[in-house]
C-alpha cells in the first residue's frame, strides 16, 4: 500500500466542490477560533522573545504577526503566528488525538498567502485538506505515539502545513509526494516542553517546516517516496503501532475537521466540566460569590490529580487549580485568559470564594462529567450535574459562543469596531478575493510597531 | 545528574587553552575537509533546486552559499551549506557514531560569522565544542537510536550546532540549558532519505534549527531544562538504550573531534581497502590498465552485498560497484567525484577493465582488510594486502592527502591560486581575525552569480 503517495494524490486532486457545507462552516469555526487565539496572545512574553531573536534576520516583510503591526517574511511569520495562536493553549482541538489542527496548517498558508494572494476559497480548501492530512496522519498513530513522549500537534502538523502549502503552491502528485516525506524527515517535538515557550513553538515550527517542505519540493527537491510508511519512514520510527488506513480509508467520504473542538475555558480540558457546571448555576441563581458558604465538587480522578493546585499564586498556577477556576466561574461567569491574570488569582475575593471550594474524587465518572452542589448562607443549595461540558463535541461552542470567546481575546488590543470586522471576515473566508484580508485586518490601527517591525 | 545542565555547563565555561594542540589541528583538518566538500558540490543539482526554492525568502543577504557568488540570510545560508557539504557524502565521519560532525556545526557558526565576524579562535573553539556535544550525545544513544530508523547525522547535529553557536553568541548557562532543550525539540530526520535530496538536507537542516535554538535561547526563549535527559526527553523518546554517562563522563578530558576520519574516495567506506590495494598496486608498480589480464579481490562478505554492482550504468550506481572502483582506481589512482561521473562509468576502457575484476568473499576477513591480486598479461601477478584502509582511524589521511583531495574537489569551480589561498586560511582558520573570510575566499572570481542571488 503507498499510503503517502495515496494521500498526495488526493490532496493534489480533490474538488471544493466536493467538500460538504457543513464541514466548511466548522473550517470557519476552527478559522475563526484559531485567528482570536494568535491576536489574543500577540503582546505576550513568548512571542516578544521570539520576535527579539529572529526580526533582524527576515527577509521580504510580506507577512503579518497577526494582531501586531510587525510583518516578517513569511517563513517567520508562519513560525511566529504558530506560537502565537498556541500560547494559551486556547487553540481548537482534535479530540481524538489531541492535535490543535489549526495552528500548523492556518500559521503556514495565512502567511503564505499574503506573496500570493490566493482566493478564500482555494485557501479554505487548502485548509481542509491540511487539516485533513494532518489529523488522519495522527489518527495512523495516536496514542501509542503520544504515550511515547511525542507533541503531536508539531510532529503531525508539518505534514498538515505542508499539505495545505503545497496545495496552494499547485504540486503535481509527485511533488507532494516529496513534500510529505520532506515534512516526515523533519516531523519533531517532545512532550518534556510542555510548561515551556516550546509548547507553542511546536505548532510554530510545523508550519514553518512544512512551508519549507512545500517550497522545495516545488522545486523538485527529492525525498523518499513513502516517507509515511517505509520501514524506516515517519510512522515506523516515530511509533509501534502504524495504522495505514487511518489514513488511506475513506479519502474524501469523512472529515476530520468535523471532528474539531473548542476551549470555552483557558485551560486544561479536565477542568471544563466542573466550570460548565458553576457558570451555569451562578447564571441560573444571579449568583454573585458572597451569598455562597460552600461549594462541593464531584469529580473524576483525573481532576484531582492534574488541576488540584490549593492555593495556586500565579495566573499559570490558576490554570492547574480546580478551586481557582470554580471560584472564577461564579463570580465572573468566565475563565478566559483575564481569569487566570496574576492579578485575579490573588484577588483576595477569589481567594476567599476558592477556600470554599472543596473536590471529591467519583471513580464511576468519565472525565466529561461533574456533579457541583453549592450551599449558599441563607441554608439553601443549588445543584447541577454536568453530562458533557461545553466545548465538546456533544456539546459544542455555538457560532455565537466563538464569537464572544474571540471578543474577549481581542479586547485592549483590538477596538470594538476592528473586532467585528475582523469576525465578519473570518466567517467569510471561503468567499473572499484575497485570504490575506484576513492577515492584515487583525492589525490594530491604534497599536504602535513593536521592536522587529520595520 | 542533570545531563543538559552538566554539558551546558561544559559548553560556556571551557577554556580555549585547554584543547590540546592535536585536538585544534584534527579539528581543522575536519575543517578543511568540510570547505571542501561544500565548494566540490556548490554546483549540484540538489544545491542548485534548493536555492531556487528558497532564495526569493532570503533576509539580509550576509551569508556566502560556499563556492558560489550567491549570498543569503545567515539561517538559509547555514541550510544550504549543511547541503552542499553532505551532498557528495564525502565529509567526514565520526566512526562510532557514523555521525558527519562537521555540517551541522561548522554550517551553523561559519554563516552566523558572517554577521557577527568573530576571530579564528573563538570559531574554531565553538567548532571544537559543538562537535563534542554532538558526537557526546550521538554516542549516548547509539546504535539504537541508529538502528531503529534516525539518520544521526541530524538528529545530533542539531545539538551541535546549538552548542556552537550558542558558544559564540556568549548564552549563559541557563540560556545554554534552553539552547539545547530548543534544539532537542527539533531533533529530526530518517534514515529512510537516504538516496535522496533529503539525506544532506539533514545536516543542513540541523545547521539551521541549531542556530534558530541558540537565537532565541539568547533572547530567554524557555524550553525544558532536562531537554535530553527527562522521561519525555530527546534520548528517551528517540532512543530506548540511553547512556547519560556518554555525555557527561571526562567532558573536557577526552575529544570526539579526534577519532573523526575523512574519506579519500567518493563512496561508501566499505570499498575504500579494495580501492586503497589497487592504487598502491598501480603506483608501485607503474600500471596503466592496458597489460592487465585480471584484477581478483577477496573481501568481507559486506563489501558484494552492498556494492556488487557488476555493471553500472550511471555514476550513483558507479558508487556501489567494486568493480568499477577497482578499476578507476588502477587506471587514474584515484576515485574521487570525477571517477564517478556517468562519463567515466561508460568510458569503454574503465568499462574494459572493470570486467576483468571478479571479487570473493572471505568470511575471516574484517570490514577493513582486503587482498588484491592482479595478473598480468605478461605472466606476472602482483598483490597487495590491506590490513587497514586509508582513511581509517588506524591508517589517517595525511594533510597533504587532505590537501589533495580538496583540489581534486576545488577543480573547475576556483582556480588553482584560490583553492591554494582558501586551504591556506583553512589551516590557519584558529588564527584568523575574522573566520568569516574563509566563506568570503571559497567564492570563485570568474563565476557568474547563481540565479538567487541578487
Amino acid at each position: 500500500m503507498e499510503v503517502t503517495r495515496t494521500l498526495a494524490k488526493f490532496i493534489v486532486n480533490h474538488r471544493y466542490d466536493d467538500v460538504p457545507e457543513k464541514v466548511r462552516h466548522e473550517a470557519a469555526r476552527s478559522f475563526l477560533n484559531w485567528v482570536g487565539c494568535a491576536v489574543g496572545a500577540s503582546r505576550h512574553e513568548t512571542v516578544e522573545n521570539a520576535l527579539a531573536a529572529l526580526g533582524e534576520f527576515s527577509g521580504p516583510r510580506e507577512a503579518t504577526v497577526l494582531g501586531r503591526a510587525d510583518k516578517l517574511d513569511v517563513m517567520l511569520a508562519a513560525l511566529m503566528n504558530g506560537i502565537t495562536s498556541h500560547t494559551f493553549d486556547f487553540d481548537d482541538t482534535h479530540l481524538k488525538t489531541v492535535i490543535h489542527p489549526s495552528g500548523p496548517v492556518a500559521s503556514a498558508i495565512l502567511a503564505l498567502s499574503e506573496h500570493k494572494h490566493w482566493n478564500g476559497k482555494d485557501f479554505l480548501h487548502a485548509f481542509i485538506l491540511g487539516v485533513e492530512a494532518e489529523c488522519r496522519i495522527g489518527n495512523s498513530v495516536y496514542p501509542q505515539h503520544y504515550d511515547a513522549g511525542w507533541h503531536i500537534t508539531g510532529t503531525a502538523g508539518v505534514f498538515g502545513a505542508a499539505a495545505a502549502a503545497g496545495r496552494l503552491l499547485g504540486l503535481s502528485e509527485q511533488q507532494m509526494t516529496w513534500a510529505l516525506g520532506i515534512a516526515a524527515t523533519q516531523s519533531s517535538g517532545l512532550r518534556e516542553m510542555f510548561g515551556t515557550m516550546c509548547k507553542p513553538f511546536h505548532p510554530g515550527n510545523a508550519a514553518r517546516n512544512g512551508l519549507l517542505a512545500a517550497l522545495l519540493a516545488q522545486k523538485n527537491f527529492t525525498s523518499s517516496v513513502q516517507g509515511i510508511e517505509a520501514k524506516r519512514g515517519f510512522a515506523n520510527v516515530l511509533s509501534t503501532a502504524f495504522k495505514p488506513g487511518e489514513i488511506t480509508d475513506k479519502l474524501g467520504e469523512t472529515w476530520e475537521v468535523s471532528l474539531n473542538t473548542y476551549k470555552p475555558f483557558a485551560c486544561g480540558i479536565v477542568i471544563h466540566p466542573a466550570i460548565d457546571g458553576c457558570v451555569q448555576l451562578r447564571n441560573e441563581h444571579k449568583l454573585t460569590g458572597d451569598e455562597i458558604e460552600a461549594i462541593a465538587l464531584k469529580a473524576h480522578p483525573l481532576v484531582l490529580e492534574l488541576t488540584g493546585k490549593k492555593t495556586p499564586q500565579v495566573g499559570l498556577e490558576g490554570k492547574f487549580s480546580v478551586y481557582h477556576s470554580s471560584a472564577v466561574a461564579v463570580i465572573y461567569g468566565a475563565a478566559g485568559e483575564a481569569e487566570y491574570s496574576d492579578a485575579v488569582v490573588r484577588d483576595p475575593k477569589v481567594v476567599a470564594l476558592r477556600d470554599k471550594v472543596s473536590a471529591t474524587v467519583d471513580k464511576a465518572m468519565h472525565e466529561d462529567q461533574v456533579h457541583v452542589s453549592i450551599k449558599l448562607k441563607n441554608g439553601k443549595t443549588v445543584e447541577k450535574y454536568v453530562e458533557h461540558a461545553v466545548g465538546s463535541l456533544a456539546r459544542p461552542m455555538s457560532d455565537a459562543d466563538l464569537e464572544a470567546k474571540f471578543k474577549g481575546l481581542c479586547k485592549g488590543i483590538l477596538s470594538d469596531g476592528e473586532t467585528g470586522k475582523l469576525i465578519g471576515l473570518c466567517w467569510d473566508v471561503g468567499k473572499l478575493k484575497d485570504a490575506a484580508e484576513v492577515a492584515r485586518a487583525s492589525v490594530p490601527a491604534a497599536q504602535p510597531a513593536g521592536r522587529a517591525a520595520r
